[in-house]
């Protein structure tokens, strides 16, 4: 069953999360203003499953059961599924900033690897109960949200070591039945909003932290979790064009002793595991990320596109302008082009799904998170200076400035006045309001920090493959037949593929 | 005489401007919150020049009266005039963001040298009119607003092609005791709080154009002017830490048919030297900011550094930290270093006065214009998401979840976890508010966008002194004396300095 | 027929070109040792299409003609190939630096679109001439080089209003039987050791300049046509560890009145269409040039790692040489990944081939062209400063100096000094040498400068697009069906495709 | 006695070094023409002291001794004498590339304070020696050689840990008259023309490393020591426009149990004092560096415009080559302010000599290490592919083609080809050729690598002064008088001076 918005929205008020925003208690999560550009984001997913010009990238088959399922919900197969994935992330944030749901396929993907992964190292029974779990999720179509990035106290300590230790969320009791988890997840997106979380370990543990290495589903109203949240966007800010609409809260949720039944535990301990867990989590989640913020870029292009044309100015006349647009071109597409690759040059798993590759896909993120800056100031110099110094849009309903305002803050005269503050107050809301600065730390912090970025594409790239090709060619130069050079026949890609890609006529 | 803050509030009560912010009438600018963080960031200017301790930087001796003035209203006369006034701008800006009154130094130096010049050239009297009415502004310790930005219209015609004639203030009527001025200028920075505008010409105007060449001063509540503003800052939102006490407006001017008596006019139709005031204002202009931004720079470093602690980090052992630091602390001080060397560098103007090295000021400026964005990336590296997660204000207060919340968002266990709140929200308020945009679009365009910039410096370089070079080691190589290998003796510095700079014993 | 290296070296025998090097003529071109280091590197192209291990990607079936053909020479038809070939550019690179030949294939794939072009608008043959032609080539496994890039003269000005009317290539005379072309090109790849020659124009010429748009093969060693190049690499030169042996040789061709006939003729006067081949060309090269600068990659990273291991430093525990090389590996990946986007988002020609995408061609080609330098910089940084102050070679075999220099000079204990040294002087050689400057400057303006990449990305991005996307939300918002939002249904790839890509499973 | 080039060249006679170049004994330094550009160079700060232009900068009075002596062997007292040296090895450099001598200043400042402060700490007199033996070479007007970067070894493991104890030069025995020394010193800037080394350590070395501690003046013909040097510049190559005249040599210098009398020694084993001494020699190289480069920046950017010039092009109309030249000029002069703030800012050392201000000195080098790359591709940029596609020069006198090139190989029509192509080989020259490569690598390396750079802005910047600036903004706002935010009154400039600059009026 595929909901559509509105059933999204109605599907909300069958949960009693305790959540609070601004300091209040949130009554009706579906009907609060304050969350509504959240919900109406998340929306956008549902939505465009409908649509029968999207029906290709919105929604696919689940191998696993055979039916069609969202996008947003759906194990990964082939290249194909990544590219679509990517897609459709695009797709949905383009429209909506940030759709939000492409978390919840990022989980799924890294926990259908890593219960499969524990089961083939533990015994344990994980992947069918992960599997059962699912299935179920996929055929409500539900949008769960991922509760992974500890409160972590002091950072140069260990969750042990911590003064308090619920900076971790941790196992702190092991029932017949199932577990008691408890600590704070500080950075949980879109947390009032979701049907459930799927809580997972943030980081490779030691051993002796190995409680921290937890990964189950916990619905948002079970007792015991509190949800502390932002509001979502801009909601009732006249001047916010797009973020009044579209939004993204962000919550601190707390799990004050909440028990979990072992059908819905996932990992409970394996701390090895959980480290893995976290990597092909956060490899999912980078390759997604690529594809929000490439729909976040064609936002900005648009806007930019827009400003120029009412400015009265010309790329084609006006060199440094076209170079700003292109640099904002430049920097979109490729880091796009990072996410293609991943797809392409993509691992298969054991438990019979894919992973982007790796290093593509931290390259993609590494790039958009440093770059989201260049982005803004890309945007800024395409649009002057008005965006900032614009009255505000009280202003235009002011009987004693109102005309005086719009006969002078027009640009070309063929296009009316309000046309032209309405695409500057866009790229203000975009780009200088807390909606933009938003975009900016979430881009850089979102799915880990460049740093963790760096380590990840060091890791994985096959350096000493490079480092054979060189001593090949020192220590005996290349042989006439050259052949002898390369010691791994087929490695002619470099980024781990075992055998080239295959890619079908288009 | 010289004003203290509180002083300066109170001689806004002197002025009854017609004010709009939000769509609604201020009745006194002095006593209206969504104004007082621009009064204080001005006020501050003021408080400072009455400090023991600061006295050196923040007032001079104005050599044509033989008074004591603040800096903010001197004439440079010396290098170490002008490092003064770029250290005074950095002092006061560190405090208050940005104190916004530099403008008005920049304006009187700019008219100082144009007015001379235009005297010079067709015998007019504007010299001595301008200096009369600098020497009242000095007495008075006055603020003046620059109202230069015009509204412009469509970017690709010139003012007398413009639909709408009002797009760019102009002359309207010359009368036997003054003028009538009419248009609007769309970004004037902290119009609501000024005492007077200095209107200026915002480019080099055709000879047709010559009525828009127009130079003169304004009182803020003359008859016919209107300002419709934004409130200064974030007055009254509590998790601005900062801007809510701080901020600066950003406001439109619209002149209807104002009449200005000609002691107060100081240019009417004299297009070129209206071309030559928009350049020297610029240039004095673009190394204030220099030192402006280097003053934001240093909350950036400060706020940065009291975070990562927070966060219970230490950039000796974590490199990637302290590169971060190290970047911030780069950018900031060699755009810095750019307003010292344009000090150093600087040119004698006939008027009697100085003017900073046109290369190295606008290279400063387009330095800061574009690493605005990096600065803040930098800011934010080093500062984790939290600063966009953190539940707002209102929650510290909401006693269902305040204990929760401060026992797990603590960093290092012996700083209060309120005082690591605190700095995330200040660098949150710094650079992720609309607050934080401001600064960023302000410095990409305040003072000219880049592209202005980069036109500066290609037109002040000595490139056919660098040719020279070549073309004599080219051509006939160096003789063995190397005398004859510069043409130009003495030109040992490159950036148009006549003799070498002569500095005294530190 | 595929030759193998010593094949192809033999088969320069039967040509008789008028080549010149450093000023004297070269009797043989397969024998000259200043060529020697190019015959070898064109020479990886023919012995790596018998290596089993790369046959996939080396060699290809020829849709036209049903034969097995070296992928150099192949006509694209499927996104497969295109990625294939981007992977054996960068196969071939990897080991001979640059190996020239997959200009052949840009050439030809160019060529074949724009026959058929020219064909559909003008009633013409080209395109049977053309098949025929490359049909013969693709039997005997030739070479061809790439006669574009005209002398130019005054940039300022048209080819018509040339001083010198042989500053660009151009028909001088039509006759029965086929034409006289006369002019010079010059800056032709490899030219020396070529078969023939494929004369294309430069740019888009205006009707006035139609004599220059003509195309057609030369053979190299037709009458008229004199070769004037550089040697190949660094030949004989004891430093060069790798260039001694493969290099590139770059030549002025002049064409002095030399007749080609028809049969070989494949545009002569068609301007429109000459533009065309001129766009489709640039675009397969530099979708070429990304696979062959990621070669170069390869080299750089695996020399430095080698180099870091010799100094004794361990990039994990270096975080400052660790992070320089992820920058290296970041540069070289996120470029080649554009070539893979440029693969998957093909286009379909009328001619029955494939065109890479153009915006994500140009981009990579942008990217691999400015941060060449970049690649040159993290390589120096993480090799230290010996580089460049290691004494020559022939210093190690000099009795009174060898035993105490290799004593000292060494890093690791357990790494020989010679080792050390070895890996030393091939960076030098890579990025210090003159070679080093041809990998630079080659990649900057090779296949077109940065500017030509700027105006390509701006001419075929779908900008429109993203105005549509932008004025549905700001003047309708988005309607909560969501579907009018695009208005062009299944656009969600945003570089013009039509329909989504299509990719096999892995 | 101030010497001329002739009279430097002359002077080298007088020593008998052991040298080799190329696997070669050389018989006499000052005929050798594989070195002969290195003594030009040199040449160029003898040849220009007499320049009566140029005494201001080149001369300098001598306080100790109240003598006028060369600004490269002069103690620095003042700002001014610090801008002063910073202009001088601009302009010697712009002349010359890299004319070398100005180590010879940065060491005998380093020396000057480092001897003062040992002599403090341990009651030493190494003081008064050094400054006998200055006086002498001043007198003298010799040029001393740095004899600093040891050969290191394993990098990961300190001098005693170090397979070959010769990795470092250290003590090995201390006699009544003096010391000996022994081991190998790897980079020594223009080794084999210098009159004697100045022997320094290169790093901070523990109290077990203390032998390595050493300072002493060994003349370059002392038994014992041996040079293997590289060729200076590019002697004899005809395609060399610039540096077949001017060129450095880097030599390798053995010191195998060298004895140094005790009124040559200026620090034996003090090893805090010997880390002083690297710092302060640094700082103070550093800022020469700075001027250095500045002046190839002068050949660059004179040599672009040139070749634009000869091109056609004309920067007014053609934006993108304007643009990189403003890139080029905006890299140089933006590193340059660093070394004229650093003058300004300048610390009184206890010595009685002063040090340019350390973090504005580490950024120029920072910045110009790293964006040398950068000018290389804005040079290349401007200039087009001719640069390393031009035939060689021998082609210039080839009867056959001498012709037909020069008239098609000419740009604007009345520029002389010759004129074209000897630009084009000059940036070739400066750019492409190995010389071009050392340039690179000798601005990334030279006077410490970036991570050095780095540890010292990092180590010498007030942060805590900032914390303090935002502790106070943020604990108690900031109070009505605002004197109360600054715990550190005067401290308004923010580089660790005490008082404000004083600076003279122009």
């Amino acid at each position: 069953m595929l909901m559509d918005a509105a059933g999204y929205r109605d599907s909300l008020r069958a949960y009693k999360p305790r959540v609070f925003v601004n300091g209040s208690r949130v009554e009706s999560v579906a009907d609060e203003p304050l969350l509504a550009p959240g919900v109406n984001a998340v929306g956008v997913t549902y939505e465009f499953a409908h649509a029968p010009e999207h029906a290709a990238v919105m929604t696919a088959r689940q191998g696993t059961s055979g039916k069609t399922v969202n996008r947003m919900l759906h194990i990964d197969e082939t290249s194909q599924d990544l590219l679509h994935k990517l897609e459709a992330v695009r797709l949905v944030c383009r429209v909506s900033g940030c759709a939000q749901r492409y978390l919840t396929h990022d989980a799924l993907n890294g926990i259908f690897q890593a219960t499969r992964r524990t089961d083939d190292a533990h015994g344990t029974d994980y992947a069918g109960r992960f599997l059962a779990y699912m299935h179920r999720v996929q055929d409500a179509d539900l949008t769960l949200g991922v509760a992974m990035t500890d409160a972590k106290g002091d950072r140069s300590k260990r969750p042990g070591q911590q003064a308090n230790p619920d900076s971790y969320v941790h196992i702190t009791e092991r029932r017949p039945d199932g577990i008691i988890i408890r600590g704070t997840k500080a950075i949980v997106t879109g947390a009032p909003y979701m049907h459930e979380f799927l809580v997972m370990p943030c980081r490779t543990h030691t051993a002796e932290d190995g409680a921290c290495a937890v990964c189950c589903a916990v619905p948002v109203d079970a007792a015991g979790v509190t949800i502390v949240a932002r509001p979502a966007g801009r909601p009732g800010e006249a001047a916010a064009k797009f973020s009044a609409k579209y939004g993204q809260s962000t919550g601190v949720v707390i799990f004050d002793d909440v028990f979990v039944p072992h059908d819905r535990v996932f990992l409970a301990g394996e701390h090895e595991e959980g480290g893995f867990l976290t990597t092909s989590y956060a490899t999912h989640h980078r390759h997604s990320c690529i594809g929000a913020r490439a729909g976040f870029g064609d936002l900005l292009i648009g806007a930019g596109a827009l400003m120029i044309q009412a400015n009265g100015l010309d790329p084609e006349r006006h060199g440094h302008i076209r170079e700003a647009m292109v640099e904002l071109i430049t920097i979109t597409e490729s880091f796009y082009a990072c996410g293609v690759a991943s797809s392409v040059y993509c691992t298969h798993d054991p438990a019979g799904s894919v992973m982007p590759d790796a290093v593509f896909s931290n390259i993609g993120k590494l790039l958009l998170a440093t770059k989201i800056y260049d982005m803004h100031r890309a945007a800024h110099y395409v649009s002057g200076g008005l965006i900032v110094a614009l009255p505000g849009p009280d202003e235009d309903h002011n009987p004693e400035t109102q005309a005086s305002l719009s006969a002078v803050l027009g640009g070309r005269a063929d296009i009316p006045a309000e046309q032209r503050l309405e695409v500057s107050r866009l790229i203000e809301d975009l780009t200088v309001s807390h909606q933009g600065g938003w975009y900016s730390v979430i881009s850089l912090h979102g799915g880990g920090s460049p740093e963790a970025m760096k380590r990840e594409i060091w890791r994985n790239y096959p350096v000493m493959e490079k480092v054979d090709l060189v001593e090949s060619l020192l220590d005996r130069g290349v042989a006439a037949d050259g052949r002898r050079v390369s010691k791994q026949p087929g490695r002619c890609c470099t980024t781990g593929c075992e055998t080239p890609a295959l890619i079908a006529v288009k």
